[in-house]
């Protein structure tokens, strides 16, 4: 394969640019202006019309306008701005790649599910909120209120890199794990089930984590009638999109005492404002969207390009292949 | 083996008391009153010198006292109160038998020490902070601040039956554990140090979790001396006993931003006063001695209980067997 020009606008740190820089002498490297934050996408820019190789999050339009673009490959998790019948039809007739960063994203993620779990089952915040007020030492009603995860049943809705890599972590504890996938596949230590068993899983569970993506059937999938389906003391956690949980409906179950909590790392809309109701809605616990976050972020986004980038180089499959047919 | 007559002052709740009166109905069970909580010695009762086996808190001077007592099997972890030399030499002898309910401890610790470290990892407590205040969304700042655990370096000072099912919990992380004992034994996962390789240790440490029990050469372990040779910026935890820790040293070097946070379960005195100055340490954050306790201990007590005297009445090895010389 001969020199590649190669656009980015990834957010990097100094350490992650060189790094790049360095392993791309092969080839032609277009650093672009990154967008304000790692959510964020990019302004314009129409060097990107001379790339073969797209690294960030590149203006979807521009993408298209492309013909000499083979492949794109996103520094987020999400898509949902890059899934166009436009780009969906060059994937398609085969002259297009299309990859996300989720492997970046996907440990960060499980560790901060499994933080949300554990807080809960330990009582952090509610010994918190002692320290905080009375600093009284309620030590017999706390204790009584935390619970092993031996034996709890713990659904995760949405099963793919993210859940996979939390039924990893959860493995020691002994818990029963179930997945939520439309595809099933055999996986060990989870029971994989399909939505026609939601129901008696919803009855069933003692923590309901929410990792779903966001698309045409998943706008509010978790509202009213599916939280009144879950075992009355479960807890409820978020950490895929905001737009998949109905969050009056979260509210109220809370308020109702229904939801023993609820722990979300995402909202809709996002930012949160200051003075939505849900920030005060009873046992719920909000973190500003930070859970793929990680001090070392833009060097592991680097290395995982950069591995890509190898395979590519060599004509093999690549990891994060989205939009295929 | 005949009849025993087994004295209890365990603090059961009715089903884990049904239990054991049904799993012991070949013997005499005395059922005493239990002490008020589960980490206090009960009132003495005469009852106990009629006893073979004793199950609970039973008053150290009546255990002496008793010839007949052959076992006497604690419902804590922590042994303090019975390690004496009237107790130690009855056990050396060979006529007594004690054991210690760390079994039912050890799992809810480990889970406790592990959501302590992934609550700090994720910035949970400092994300709540912002919740409760101005509600802003400092997704940016807060998403540098998390790490991953993968490749950190986890310190268990003082590794036991904790010790060991943390090391368990911590596999599927990929960090790198660090176990300081006494006796090297070896283990999956864990590499054992002595106290001279504690220095370098503790300058390698992104976490270190004080699980050490209290006896002659714990009190104040970690102290002024050690927490300077900490790097900055690591955690510090304390789930094992409160006076193994200089709290003025801790409160110093949280104050000066040597440590990123402390999160304790044990304190010293318990419960804390409300006015004591560790409460307002700047990053400090404690729970009331409730790392040992979940939902189902009294019922986890028992079958451990008996599953102990099972073995005893075949004459096998008990589990946690204490004051061995």
């Amino acid at each position: 394969m001969g020199q590649l020009t190669i656009w980015t606008n990834a957010l990097l740190n100094e350490r992650a640019a060189s790094h790049l820089r360095e392993a791309c002498q092969a080839h032609r490297l277009i650093l672009a202006s990154p967008p304000p934050d790692v959510l964020s996408k990019g302004a314009p820019d129409l060097a990107l019309q001379e790339a073969q190789v797209a690294f960030g999050q590149p203006d979807p339009d521009l993408l298209t306008a492309n013909p000499d673009l083979r492949w794109v490959h996103l520094s987020s998790a999400g898509y949902a701005r890059y899934d166009t019948a436009a780009l969906r039809s060059r994937v398609e007739e085969g002259g297009l790649l299309v990859t996300n960063s989720s492997w970046v994203f996907a440990e960060p993620c499980a560790q901060h599910a499994l933080a949300f779990i554990l807080a809960h089952s330990r009582q952090l915040h509610a010994a918190y909120e002692v320290q905080r007020t009375d600093r009284s030492w309620p030590h017999v009603a706390l204790r009584a209120r935390c619970h092993l995860l031996e034996n709890q049943v713990i659904l995760l809705a949405g099963f793919g890199s993210i859940g996979a890599r939390l039924a990893e972590l959860l493995a020691p504890f002994h818990a029963r794990v179930l997945g939520l996938r439309r595809r099933k596949q055999s996986l060990p230590q989870v029971e994989l089930i399909d939505e026609t068993q939601l129901p008696e899983a919803l009855a069933a569970a003692d923590h309901v984590v929410n990792i779903l993506p966001e698309n045409g059937s998943t706008p509010g999938f978790f509202g009213a009638a599916r939280f009144n389906l879950f075992k009355p003391g479960a807890c409820y956690y978020s950490i895929g999109r905001g737009a998949t949980t109905d969050q009056q409906a979260l509210a109220d179950a809370l308020s109702a005492g229904r939801l023993a909590g609820a722990y979300l790392d995402v909202t809709d809309p996002e930012p949160l404002p200051p003075d939505h109701p849900l920030w005060f809605a009873p046992r719920c616990y909000i973190t500003p969207h930070s859970s793929g976050g990680h001090a070392n972020e833009p060097e592991r986004m680097v290395e995982h390009f950069l591995r890509n980038l190898r395979r590519f180089e060599q004509g093999q499959p690549l990891e994060g292949l989205l939009l295929q047919p």
